[in-house]
């Protein structure tokens, strides 16, 4: 595994310790196999357990109005703030599938509660991959059978590999965590290259601890960080079928994350760290994406910093450009005005990596060959001035290139 | 030429002939150089006069907050509604270029009025191309001195060619129109491939004729059109700074277009065809576009059916599906729920090509190879329902492939 907190953008906390290697927080088992969805015949069921009994719980969910059965069920029927076990299968969304979608959604509730001895209501149920196909659920079912078998503390990079679709490398991280009651550890499993754009939560993110939360803290927690990490990314602007964000609070630590105590801010520190870097490497992943851009609007209208900041970090030709360490910064205005019709003439001000290009809206001389030099690294930083202040937000987005195209050109045939 | 209604969804009305060749309509003379704005040597200054005094005219812009200097210029120093000549260069969009991006506007349409004779007011001044480069003005100076000796009635293909930047083949159109008054003319110029989703206009587009209007009724006339023709056209989501439409009339074949007639009805239909296919060949020429796509939405909220309509048309999963021909109708379900959210369960039916593949949010059993040949012709049609009906809209839209990354990767360096 290599290191976890690669970006500049996310330093690692000074309690937090990025540990190799795999392993649960106590009270997890975890497990992925291969069950014949993927044509592939990759890894593509996946079980996580908690085997704490009083077990807490927090969700997010797409906010697409043609969610997936399994989000819809997961809304419907299951007890958010207790989820023991959570059966994913990626290779197939079961998305569009009507009734019958709902129905087998519902089998793999029931499957997941018959292998982890835990009521249906404590399963949380997902699935990756292609839309409007139905399960092939005897596939599936035997997947969580087999999958339970192979239950294991340290399942969690098997788990993590089962819940993959076009993704290139793993998100997955284990961290150790000081708080002043104590040492509690974290682990976090994503999965996402593309249709990434979440509204309310994103692709499938799986997190784990030791830790003793309520379900009010950790869904307060949750709430803020999936805010912080995957409502500010992007990929290609688009909402998925599917997004599920889980935070899953064995307590076998014995360490108490009380409300409105120097363990909850610490704790909230290392959640926050490793959503933001999870959400960093799902955008490092971006369908063929070969940069990332950070674009960061300031100004004094919440409303409009948003807007503008989606604009620039989905606009094809920003991310064209990016792609191509091309330092075309008029295409950021292009966006930064598509963004907000009517005000013209806007006096924005942009630069990039530091160097200033444009002021009130015209052109400033700068270093060109600085400029290229700096457009070419890995992670390219855009700031975006608009008039007055007291708002800011940022938003980071993967390149447009080739590959993307390629990967998705031919996806289903 | 080769036929310019060559778009199964744009009939070529009865009453209108498509003409070969090069002429404009009386009264017009124009004329395409070679500047050296462009490093290819490509001709990059036009200009387009209309000799006749009382002339009319209407025109349209980029809603865009960041309007290049030029458009800035239309809107203050020129009366839209008697236009005599217009100045245009390609090869720098003279935006993002401030205070001295404006003046040097003003020198473009300075120089205008003094070779056509005309006062400064009377004359629209457009730029196209690189944003945030100072223009050349000795250059451009020079070219509209050179274009301006070049002036000829048949000059509509020079013009034509002297407006393009990154277009792989020529939108001009030639036609006829039989009036229960008489014989008129309409010609049209239009430049584009990126950066397009007009708001207000697009591109830049050019229209004349000898029929005679008055400003009011070409301005309502042509209002109309660009609402159905480029106000509906998208080949990459992009709103352009330099966005600008210009129709001119010069009255020069004694025909009166009245308001309220069957002059008008007929003249309407005839701009309204002409419109729509300069704005297809647009989506066509989409920067490295393959096929394109046009999709249908009804429902029962103007809103909910034009949010989702431009959802689908601007999805890069979408659009790389098309590209492909991929018969992907996942992606648009995904574009769909994305842009209603809050609202799943939703009920959507989802057709392509009139092969219905999705029915109240369910896929439906429908012949897989059928569907695969028909998502390979050059046009394909999607057809979606919201709950309700009432209103509809559509959307035409090229494909996202390799040529755009290319184009788009690269443009400046």
């Amino acid at each position: 595994m290599s290191p976890f907190f690669s970006s500049r953008w996310v330093p690692c906390p000074d309690h937090v310790t990025e540990l190799d290697g795999e392993g649960l927080p106590a009270g997890f088992r975890a497990a992925g196999v291969a069950a014949g969805i993927k044509a592939s015949g990759d890894p593509d069921v996946g079980v996580m357990v908690c085997d704490a009994p009083d077990a807490t719980s927090a969700a997010r969910f797409t906010a697409s109005g043609t969610q997936a059965p399994p989000v819809l069920l997961c809304r419907e029927r299951a007890r958010l703030d207790a989820v023991r076990a959570v059966v994913v299968n990626s290779g197939n969304a079961n998305a569009a599938t009507g009734r019958p979608g709902f129905e087998n959604a519902a089998k793999m509730q029931g499957a997941g509660a018959l292998v982890a001895g835990v009521s249906e209501d404590q399963v949380a149920v997902c699935s990756t991959g292609v839309i409007g196909v139905p399960l092939p659920m005897e596939k599936i079912t035997h997947g969580i059978v087999a999958a339970s078998h192979a239950l294991a503390p340290d399942g969690d990079a098997a788990f993590s590999a089962a819940i993959q679709t076009t993704d290139a490398f793993e998100k997955r991280a284990r961290l150790q965590v000081e708080l002043p009651s104590g040492t509690v550890a974290i682990t976090g499993q994503a999965k996402g290259a593309g249709m990434i754009q979440p509204g309310f939560a994103t692709l499938l993110v799986f997190a784990q601890t030791d830790a003793r939360l309520s379900a009010e803290t950790a869904d307060l927690l949750l709430g803020v960080c999936v805010k912080r990490s995957f409502e500010r990314v992007s990929v290609d602007g688009q909402l998925s079928t599917n997004d599920t964000v889980i935070l899953q609070c064995s307590g076998a630590s014995g360490v108490a994350v009380q409300p409105e105590t120097e363990d909850e801010l610490r704790f909230g520190e290392a959640l926050d760290a490793l959503m933001r870097q999870l959400a960093l490497r799902v955008v490092h992943d971006g369908e063929g994406a070969r940069r990332v851009g950070r674009v960061v609007v300031r100004g004094g209208e919440p409303g409009a910093v948003s807007e503008v900041a989606r604009a620039v970090a989905n606009s094809p030709l920003v991310k064209t450009a990016l792609y191509g360490g091309d330092p075309n910064w008029g295409r950021i205005i292009q966006a930064v005005g598509a963004a907000m019709p009517g005000t013209a003439p806007l006096p924005v001000d942009i630069a990039i990596e530091g160097v200033q290009v444009c002021a009130r809206g015209g052109v400033v001389p700068h270093d060109a060959a600085a400029l290229a030099e700096a457009v070419a690294r890995d992670e390219v930083e855009y700031e975006i001035g608009l008039p007055g202040d007291g708002a800011e937000t940022e938003v980071f987005f993967s390149d447009l290139g080739h590959e993307y195209v390629t990967i998705n050109a031919d996806y289903t045939t």
